[in-house]
């Protein structure tokens, strides 16, 4: 099952590779505000239904592809694959 | 307006990334195939509507947040906000 994991800093953490988003984008003429930085992973999960897969995917964030204290994850599953 | 880009390798690029949090999620005993690793970025685009705020969005990910040679990049709007 094809899934999309979204990874974001919490509300109230710095974010200073948002910032410098941010910066870079007026810089250029943009009218932007509140740019945050975060990162997301595709992967195929072999489990045996929708429940199964977003219960490992919650562990794999626990686990590795998130930072509990300081980020909130979400996770997306496909229809298909 | 709040956006969400969605930036991600193409397909055809090497991941390193991916291909560690692949490695790094089997070792930890997950089924997991086919990882890619992208980034994503929220923020505020001050824009008339959904077409404008939309067009400038594409602009910023030519201009600076994607690398449109190797990422590919998705718009996400919101409807509040």
């Amino acid at each position: 099952m094809r899934a999309t994991v979204l990874v974001r800093p919490k509300a109230g953490i710095l974010d200073p590779q948002g910032q410098a988003v941010e910066t870079s984008l007026r810089h250029l003429g943009f009218a932007v505000d509140d740019a945050r930085v975060g990162r997301l992973v595709d992967l195929d999960v072999d489990a045996s239904d929708a429940a199964d897969a977003r219960a490992q995917l919650e562990r794999m964030c626990e686990q590795l592809l998130a930072n509990p204290l300081i980020e909130s994850y979400e996770i997306e599953l496909r229809e298909d694959g």
